[in-house]
């Protein structure tokens, strides 16, 4: 039987020793030279990147705005990279970071296209509507619903740091998804690395729940802090992604070797702390 | 000089005298028959619609997700029928659907996407990462963002209503629009005509702000009841949204005609209730 869900994410991390998420962040604009000549370039970087880094890595997170900027090509080549991933690594973990959220009947649409379309593992969603809005991803068993909880940008106080009937917006999200929308056990919470304070605290409140840890590296997030009140009872709950530290590391003709690098160097320093 | 953003939206509302707006919510599963044989059946259900309904309408709305659902071609039919929008009836104001947010330097990739590339005049959005992260939609002087408020789903009352010194989440979202995201007057809030009272509250705290009020009809919202609470000082400021009732009038070969005389029948009821 093939493994899903979490289930599937918690198989990879054993197997690859590895809390190391690679944001295939494959802005265009930033690609090094030497893939421009492809046809499909964005797929070459990914397949040139997927290649160099596998080995250190829990799981893979394009982020797909990176994509349709591009419109269907960009769209053709994030569903050639889900194809490449499913073919050569079908165990590796893959979100789908697409910050999705629309009204019940709507989001049927978001499923078809992300599970069973491009074949993604997981995805981000939005809270703003509410369980009952995004029932059509939650109940969806095989696959995992990864809501944002308290987000990596220095503005996300807004809303998310807003005292409704005495505690924060980000707690009230963390508590009502660790209580009433995990009943399938399939959601997970986005905690940026860039608010230590506040992962402690959901840390806290939603047991061994898995977090997607986003802002480490260029965003400043600290990896020494937030390994020691992230983790889980079963010193793993965090997935932690890093895109442009990994993707961007050379310019040159040798980006995917730096990328490996880079990759190399972080699944070191997390598991260092884990230790 | 090409009218722009809010300008485009009021020139076509007084020019139509409406504020019905036709969401292009063209699910494949739900096309008649008699277009499924095209090569383009998304496109061609569209256009036919367009062609029977444009001249009652200011907006048309797709939603997104249902074009995503079926990958590139999807996508690649929402360009067709916005390139066909554009050269036949450049006057009316389109709205893509899409309800995104990320964080800034993401952000840039929908708006290329969805500005840009497809053409649109508005997009939707959600509040929950802030202004800080929206900045690449809001910095769009000729591009219009419109900003969850209040949902039109039964369950949206999960965290927009829950309330902060008395005051609940979705008017924090009102107030924060209209006082510090406004400052280039290109944004509008969506405010469920299920929820009336709600209505009533934005209306009074924002002025004469548009609002796209969609879930008349099939969603059960009181016509009558929102056009009493819900208009500005200029006996406008609502887009009105009807999808699957105009769309899905009839599933026969005359489905273009059904969807012409619902368009009308519509635009007749709300400007009976502005007199």
């Amino acid at each position: 039987m093939t493994i899903t869900g979490i289930s599937k994410l918690e198989s990879v991390m054993a197997k690859q020793n590895s809390l190391v998420c690679v944001g295939l962040d494959s802005d265009r604009d930033k690609l090094p030279r030497s893939v421009l000549s492809h046809t499909h370039p964005q797929f070459a970087f990914n397949k040139a990147i997927i290649d160099a880094t596998h080995e250190y890595v829990c799981a893979y997170k394009p982020n797909i705005a990176f994509y349709e900027a591009r419109g269907e090509e960009g769209i053709h080549e994030l569903k050639m990279t889900m194809d490449y991933l499913r073919g050569n690594f079908p165990d590796i973990f893959t979100i789908c970071d697409a910050k999705r959220a629309d009204i019940g009947n709507t989001n049927k649409g978001y499923v078809e296209f992300v599970f069973d379309h491009l074949g993604f593992d997981a995805i981000t969603l939005h809270p703003y509507l509410g369980r009952e809005a995004l029932l059509p991803f939650l109940n969806r068993k095989d696959k995992v619903s990864i809501i944002l909880c308290k987000t990596s940008n220095p503005g996300s106080d807004e809303f998310q740091n807003m005292s409704l009937e005495g505690v924060p917006l980000y707690l009230h999200v963390a508590q009502q998804v660790a209580t009433n929308w995990n009943t399938n056990g399939n959601c997970m919470l986005v905690v940026g690395a860039t608010y230590p304070e506040e992962l402690q605290k959901v840390r806290k409140l939603v047991g061994d729940m898995h977090l997607l840890v986003p802002g480490i590296g260029a965003q400043g997030g600290d990896l020494e802090k937030i390994m020691q009140v992230g983790h889980n009872s079963n010193n793993t709950g965090m997935v932690i992604n890093s895109s442009r530290e990994i993707l961007f590391s050379s310019s040159g003709d040798d980006f995917a070797q730096a990328a490996s690098h880079k990759a190399k160097q972080l699944h070191e320093r997390i598991n260092m702390f884990r230790t």
